[in-house]
């Protein structure tokens, strides 16, 4: 929006503003890939049918997990199902994917992980060595994370019904003390951080998938954050204010998520933002902003800005941590929205995702 | 084994016996559809690969749902998949099954379901109205049951890869202070109940997929086992030893699963377990053993011999609980096995299910 005059750039801001003020509604007559993918689609499916009709005060919150209070304990709930193909990637699997996509929910919920449970829906003719190598990826994961699988399901689906393997994790965990998060916490000012490079785990499915005629070097970031977390809570404290992990939409739509929740708005500055140049290649290439492409091992931190400087530190630290960066700020204005400061020092809109370039990226 | 002669009736029990005294072998080169079934191919995948990989504690306890102790709380913790076709069904639907069902696992572990997590993996191309007749049913389910739906997550397969919606739902229970229960606590001369006429819930299902060209007037069973459980937990305290709520594989597996764990016997008089007329009748034409069809509101109790009647007193005041009965009891002999008594004074083995007759019942 860097070409518009600054009076029609405002009433341009303005009517962005007023849509987004509602909760999104959802029309559609059928579902498609898009209400899968984490953007604008999936938003109307869960605000406009969803949460009306299952209305609990945990799931209005729209966390990435819950919190629940049981005989004393603070725990925190959260569930995820893993439809990714293929099924193996550079850098990881669905099993591995199934156990550090639920973990990190809980962590970036500031909670400490400690329990799975396991669902799986398998479809007829699946080799059982696919299986086997699936359920020890699983095992691996788990046991690096340090959570135990503690409950599960199997079922079988008919040939032409699934897609080898599909599986749900649901992940318990316990709130940690240190941690007070929440979008009304946050405050023009504070500071944006990423824990690490982005984009890789979607381009790595993306390539894997050979559709492209396409060769990079990128491997799949999965990994468990807890650690990350934990450091971070150490490091910021009661400054840590929000985090979120930008899965399915990327970054981009994780911040206009948050802007949303907290009715601020956020300036990010697109040199400062890390992105391998591996994966920039495959992105320009494909013609996708890496800000749209999932991620599965990095996390968005929130930060007053006196402690911002220590929490970067203690992200840098940290393994896969060397390009931690601070990448923007929250602002006053405008509400509920996430601009972008391009190289070129212009501004523009980064909206959320539309449509679905990357089916089944998790 | 009317037929047999006592000595080779001993010997065929020793060599069945022996069998059994091992924990099952996973050897299959692909998944089946008799994987799924929670028969004896659902066994060995458990105990032959599931267990062995993912060794915790919990896991291997095999109970409907795993004990946790966080920070005090105790707490229970449950998963299961729901692939059920038709997706409506006379009695029911998958939303109400996904929430009837993991509620039940709770239930029937002594514990009080507190709260729900749900994933949906829909089919692109699924009619809107469809999902949310079934996201209603859900919310009614819920309501009903007395339990909060606290966190989801939506996924999205690309046509011909789901059959329109798949649901994964996990729930979060306290456990009764009142239950003591475990395969552990069975001794010979327990009696076994079941709350409610059998095989209403598979026979439903069977029936409204029409390709058996049979009517017939039953419905499925599924409701929340909660209230019964709290009834029991009233009427027979410390003598209720343990419960389980017979889906898949029916109330036969059930039964066989639970001899196994405790190493005990246990013999069936066929004449006493409740089916109804239409199921029956359904049943012999369609040459099922309505003892291996599946339930989705039933259960079965082990209860002391002195608190049996006053157990069955209470299942027969529950709604839907008039044609609740004791079924047979616990034996010493011959452990790990189910023998019936049939309707002619014979007696005959009871083993697992074999195969998958009826798939995707729930």
């Amino acid at each position: 929006m860097a070409g518009l005059a600054p009076d029609r750039h405002a009433r341009v801001l303005s009517i962005i503003q007023t849509a987004r003020a509602k909760r999104a509604r959802f029309r559609d007559p059928v579902i498609t890939m898009a209400h899968g993918a984490g953007g604008k689609a999936s938003t109307a499916l869960i605000e406009g049918l969803l949460l009306p009709a299952l209305c609990s005060p945990a799931l209005q919150q729209l966390g990435d997990a819950a919190s629940l209070d049981v005989d004393g304990a603070e725990l925190a709930l959260t569930t995820d199902s893993f439809v990714v193909r293929p099924l193996r990637f550079p850098g990881g699997s669905i099993g591995e994917l199934a156990v550090n996509g639920t973990v990190n929910d809980l962590a970036v919920s500031g909670a400490r992980p400690l329990a799975l449970t396991l669902s799986l829906v398998l479809e007829e003719g699946l080799d059982a060595h696919e299986l086997r190598a699936q359920v020890d990826a699983i095992a691996a994961a788990a046991a690096s994370a340090g959570v135990a699988v503690v409950a599960g399901d199997t079922k079988v689906v008919e040939r032409g019904h699934g897609d080898g393997i599909y599986i749900c994790t649901t992940g318990l965990g316990v709130r940690d003390r240190r941690a007070r998060l929440g979008a009304e916490r946050l405050a023009a000012g504070d500071r944006i951080l990423v824990s690490g490079a982005i984009a890789e785990h979607g381009t790595a499915i993306m390539l894997a998938r050979g559709e492209l005629g396409l060769q990079a070097d990128v491997e799949s970031d999965t990994r468990s954050l807890w650690p990350v977390v934990d450091t971070l809570l150490d490091a910021a404290g009661d400054g840590l204010r929000l985090m979120r992990d930008p899965t399915r939409g990327g970054v981009a739509s994780a911040l206009n998520e948050i802007a949303r929740a907290s009715a601020l708005g956020m300036l990010v500055r697109e040199a400062d933002v890390p992105v391998a140049p591996a994966v920039a290649g495959a992105a320009e290439i494909l013609g996708i902003d890496p800000m749209y492409v999932a991620n599965e091992g990095k996390l968005i931190a929130f930060v007053a800005p006196e402690l911002a400087a220590d929490a970067l530190t203690a992200l840098r630290a940290m393994p896969a941590g060397e390009h931690a960066a601070e990448i923007g700020e929250v602002c006053a204005e405008p509400p509920g929205m996430v601009l972008v400061q391009t190289a070129f020092g212009g501004r523009r809109v980064m909206d959320e995702l539309v449509g679905d370039p990357l089916p089944r990226i998790c």
